[in-house]
């Protein structure tokens, strides 16, 4: 396929290999794998999956959640906090498949238990040091409170905690990492251990593909949720958590503009294609991308001196060493890595495959 | 209609008002008022300005020539490099429509020159200072090289010199604003004044909303082409360039968590709705978007000091003072005024209008 604008190429390969290595992974750790299927968003690639035993998945609003249910999943976890606006969507699929809530509030718990109509799983989403939502793991007064509504009513089935370490995100190195997953999956345990005796069933699920990919510690851990490994990122691999190789999405831009005074080219491709999330170069400025480029016909990774400095709207600059610079020409297609593969992949909204077809993602609406 | 999940909220008196006071200063100032509809992106709020007398526009991508000649609109200028990649889709447009194309090296309008068929305007991208497209404007025999091309084919027509002074994004003040708007048009009234005797048709065209909206000087101007205050934002209110109440667009999100510990609230509206585009707030740290509440049935803007301070997904983090968030419960929708209007409505990809209706914007493929 002739590439004319940007384009999300999707390495099938790399992409599989990802998919079968953390299967494989939660095989070796006896864990449930219910990979996040947030990040490629598309039926396509979800069936990928199945090739490796994978039936059960999570989502991250009731639009996905409704959209990979029509594609035959029959066990779905939509981990964002529930949303009682979308009640009315929620009440159908509730009766179709599996479907697993998140709640961390006696609010939605009990608009919860007053609605359905029949059984669905609760999850009490705890947070063990990230902050965004969830309740803290001390905090089993609110716990305490929350189970006993869902011993009340007899649709609420409880499945147990799950959590979200996000704040591994933020880790200087991958020992950083493994230490934040570690502690995680010690006030995990201990939550285990206080309420085992009254849901024998519970079950301890956590999330985050740092921890997943660099941890081999799942002590207490019964199902993991990553879903950023099936293409990874320049994130992941500044955590130490993929190679360069690793990862599976590239953009494909045209080159449309040399700028000699600053040794800049002009890629067709900007913030509402790569997104704007951002790493700190090693010059201290934000990174945006980094350049693949073809050298007699084999495909290099530039140094980190040549990199995306700037994103407006449709441009995106890459500001060059001299001897790049002079490599590169207007009307070339040259690959970038993106940051954040999540964000780039649902800005792009399908991908072209190393096979020359398209896969769809998920319509907005 | 019920909000269930992020809604972009359209006011539509204030985006009618913008257009209105623009196409009024257009005018005053005897300029020619090209808006760029990269912004809005809707066939629907397009047809708004023709109330206002408005004919020609200025687009960002071939795609969305493609998509407004579909609705009637018979010159368009499309204001980004020239890519020789779509030159098969550009062909049958410049046919069909008063086109023009914007170029900046010789390699390009040399296929420009080779594949035309029929006649095409051509705008010279001149950059007055800001490091992003076009020949810097000292840079005359680079002009010359390229007029010398043009002359040469008479399907090449001169439409003259077009800059964006994006720079002025970087201001520190409406002064600055100013100085850098007055400083970009003395420079294209220099090259006006070079070349006008052997083109004596040639205008001058210049672009970006900030200094269109502060300045009152346009002296030598032929052409404003701003686009983004159809809808205004954050960042054009921390610049001078319009008050909050100018801001069309808010982004309507569901409350779904609330975390005492940090006095913050968690709303369903994260980086796929708003974008990670931010300010820096007045305490020295990035904000994402400032929030609107409801106060005794009176919308209210909080102040700075209750913002969006972090953004994943799907998931936006307020950070509130004590009072505020006592006033905010779990499933309240609270409303969100974006940083950056075009990113937020390109990700949101429709709007709902003050008179509850949708208007779609240009489909992703």
């Amino acid at each position: 396929m002739e590439i004319t604008t940007p384009t999300l190429l999707l390495n099938k390969t790399v992409c599989l290999r990802n998919i079968e290595l953390m299967a494989n992974k939660a095989i070796r750790h006896n864990v449930e794998f219910r990979p996040h299927f947030k990040t490629h968003q598309s039926i396509e690639i979800g069936r990928w999956y199945r090739d490796y035993g994978i039936s059960k998945i999570t989502v991250s609003s009731v639009q996905m959640a409704k959209y990979f249910a029509g594609d035959g999943w029959r066990d779905i976890t939509i981990a964002f906090p529930f949303n009682a606006h979308e009640i009315a969507e929620i009440l159908p699929l509730s009766k179709s498949i599996t479907l697993n809530l998140v709640v961390e509030n006696t609010y939605s718990l009990e608009i919860i238990a007053r609605e359905l109509q029949s059984p669905i799983g609760i999850f009490l989403e705890i947070s063990t040091g990230y902050a965004r939502t969830g309740i803290n793991f001390s905090n089993t007064a609110r716990i305490d409170a929350l189970l006993e509504i869902i011993r009340l009513h007899k649709n609420l089935v409880f499945r147990g905690f799950l959590t979200h370490a996000g704040h591994t995100y933020e880790a200087k190195s991958k020992y950083e990492v493994q230490n934040l997953h570690f502690d995680a999956i010690k006030k995990m345990a201990e939550l285990k251990s206080r309420y085992t005796e009254q849901f024998p069933d519970l079950i301890i699920s956590i999330g985050d593909t740092p921890s997943c990919s660099l941890s081999e510690n799942f002590t207490g851990v019964d199902e993991i949720r990553p879903g950023n490994f099936v293409f990874y990122d320049l994130k992941q691999n500044s955590l130490g958590a993929c190679n360069i190789d690793d990862i599976a999405v590239r953009l494909l831009c045209p080159v449309v503009s040399k700028q000699r005074i600053r040794n800049e080219v002009v890629i067709y491709g900007g913030a509402i294609h790569l997104s704007k999330d951002w790493l700190t170069n090693t010059d201290g400025k934000p990174l945006f991308g980094r350049v693949i480029l073809n050298y007699d016909n084999q495909k290099k990774l530039l140094e980190p001196n040549t990199y995306v400095v700037r994103l407006s709207q449709e441009h995106g600059v890459i500001r060059c060493t001299p001897p790049v610079y002079s490599q590169i020409q207007i009307g070339d297609i040259i690959e970038i890595l993106p940051v954040h593969s999540c964000l780039t992949a649902h800005s792009m909204g399908r991908y072209l495959t190393s096979n020359n077809e398209y896969i769809d993602m998920m319509p907005r609406f």
